[in-house]
């Protein structure tokens, strides 16, 4: 994906984050940090050794880490989702560069049909900037009609990217607009990036009394925006960033290719947590694949995403989309994760920031997600029950 | 329903309601109060010619009131519902009538086999008192195995209220057990009635920069504990409060019990608010019938409780009950309340608190609530985008 004009950028580390944070707070939510009991719980129960069968851990003793989970919740976050943090950062950050009158007239283009295409049409017209959105014909009539709600110009295109491009190409030739990319772009970034300033601070007033402090974040990772902005946004803070993606078809590109030493430029993944279905971006590559930055990517089945939604919806009574629990199904199911906290985190534990980027989806997409599982559901819960002892639904707000 | 014991229980004043409030404090949660911009102007718009087609109001002209609503979210409590204030209180009082040894000693009964009785069972355990829940044989797994969850001891019985009665008697015969209600109880009623305070609280500090005042509240009214509850807790503070029913099957017994001037004993409904589904107890019916303390009753049909239910959890991203909804749905859909509150309320408009009582639900209920309505929705979903003018979930935690 091409990269619009990053010149002037910022660059990426945590005092430029807390600058962007200045920046677009009259804009955001201040999202919550909610806790919830059966879920910390559960994390820190061993998984049974039958969960474990059919996986790669099948036949090994379970890992029992200890968990305190911090939910930040930015399925409250305006339009539904963290993309109207990076949006209104890029939008204003172009502002100041060229002056608004100059933007109102040129306008911006992005080609996503998603959250970002939402978020960036509420961050033009806060601004009176006209909005360019190249979206699929075959988009869904929801898609097409929230989008025009929010008062942007609908440009349609075939499904291909190339398609895509070619029409932001135009719309680029006829009108000057400046194309906001959905991730891969420094200001995105750096916009994504002001919730992990935010879950610092959260955790640590809820951690007050007893002076705890915040030992990691999880997020899951896509185009890698969100991650890649909380990583800078944590750097040299002592707290680890960790990224979490679905294993369906290859979407977890960002851990092979970290693993191969080199980005995956193309992903072809029909995953239910269609948030993440992108590969990573160049910009985000560049943080992702430091140490330095991310100590770590984690891969989930389709099953353990579905698992994690129907924990979040039922127990914790938060609606979410399926891409925004890869973190939890992670900390929950993951062996790989959970032995290597056990490893660190010994038996004090530790107090982990889990994200969830968005509650954008609809009960029609629910019900097709969980059709067939009412049937096997009632052994399932048993299950469940079995290891986590409650069915309460404990919540506290922070 | 015969109600246990209440001697020596404190007046039905809102000085006992605080006093309840400080006795169940450590045990409960302080739920949130969100707000939401789309739902606020959504309410904030009159309903279209084409909505009311159908109704009671079919060619009047829509009422205008104005709204700023404030989510009081139970939903977040622990066990999900608000359930656990009453069954705290009356426990606690019960313990204090009686010393805790001989509580424990005893034990304590319910027939409920919804949220009463997980509520009561939480309660019991915290004080070490057995819990004894009689529920129908014919209950769901998922219900039967989240009582035995909470260590209470469940005695099953047929399905009709009088055999429920039956083993409830046998069980205090046995045991010498207290009886505890699920709403027709002076404790229980001041035990619900304390996030009343808490509502009125935690919308005067959000208003608190420009001096708003809470105008009212609207909360479901089944038995009418809750109900009841708010109506004593906010006596005499000029804040008014309105209850909310299902009509389907005459379940709206409250409404046109007081309407009749007696108290309709007996209802038999299949709503899909099913917290919903009983008549109004005798303590509650006091209460409620009393326009000093209650100002209106109001009814919501089975489609006006799906949408708003679509509603919440689409674009608030709460997960909730139907019976949770039927405030909001009165606010959105119900034309006498809604020109009631045009000509109380002027131009001012009224911040109305909105009771979501509990989120205990299941992904497979959902999907058999909202089975259909995918084939429809892409029409209905134009049709509130455009009394909505836009898609955004915008949301602040309180």
């Amino acid at each position: 994906m091409a990269s619009s004009n990053p010149r002037n950028t910022l660059p990426l580390t945590r005092a430029s984050v807390s600058a962007a944070r200045a920046l677009i707070q009259p804009h955001i939510h201040d999202t919550p940090v909610l806790t919830n009991t059966t879920l910390t719980n559960l994390a820190s129960t061993p998984q049974s050794a039958d969960a474990l069968k059919g996986t790669q851990w099948e036949g090994k003793e379970a890992a029992k880490p200890k968990f305190r989970l911090f939910f930040k919740c930015e399925n409250f976050q305006r339009i539904g989702a963290f993309k109207v943090r990076g949006a209104f950062h890029a939008t204003m950050r172009l502002i100041e560069q060229e002056g608004l009158e100059e933007v109102q007239r040129k306008g911006v283009v992005t080609h996503s049909s998603g959250n970002h295409a939402q978020a960036l049409a509420l961050a033009a017209r806060t601004f009176s900037i006209p909005a360019h959105i190249v979206m699929p014909s075959i988009s869904t009539p929801s898609k097409i009609s929230g989008t025009r709600a929010q008062n942007a110009t609908l440009h349609f295109s075939g499904s291909t990217s190339a398609e895509r491009e070619a029409v932001v190409a135009d719309v680029i030739k006829d009108t000057g607009a400046t194309l906001i990319p959905p991730y891969d772009h420094p200001n995105i970034i750096l916009g994504q990036g002001t919730m992990a300033l935010e879950i610092q601070e959260q955790v640590e007033k809820l951690l007050e009394a007893n002076k705890g402090k915040l030992d990691a974040v999880i997020a899951p990772c896509g185009g890698g925006g969100m991650l890649s902005g909380i990583a800078v946004g944590l750097k040299d803070t002592g707290i680890r960033v960790f990224g979490a993606e679905p294993s369906f078809q290859g979407a977890d590109d960002a851990r092979r290719g970290v693993q191969a030493g080199s980005r995956i430029e193309s992903v072809k993944t029909l995953t239910i947590a269609d948030g993440l279905r992108t590969p990573l971006g160049h910009h985000n590559w560049g943080i992702v694949s430091d140490p330095a930055f991310v100590q770590g990517l984690y891969a989930v089945t389709e099953q353990n995403i579905k698992d994690a939604m129907m924990l979040v919806l039922e127990r914790m009574k938060c609606f979410v989309e399926p891409s925004a629990v890869v973190g939890l199904a992670t900390v929950l199911y993951n062996e790989d994760f959970r032995n290597m906290v056990q490893r660190e985190a010994g038996d004090e534990g530790w107090n982990v920031g889990v994200v969830f980027s968005g509650g954008n989806t609809t009960i029609e997409a629910i019900t097709k997600i969980f059709a067939g599982v009412a049937d096997e559901k009632a052994e399932r819960q048993e299950g469940v029950l079995g290891r986590d002892g409650t069915r309460m639904a404990e919540n506290v707000a922070g």
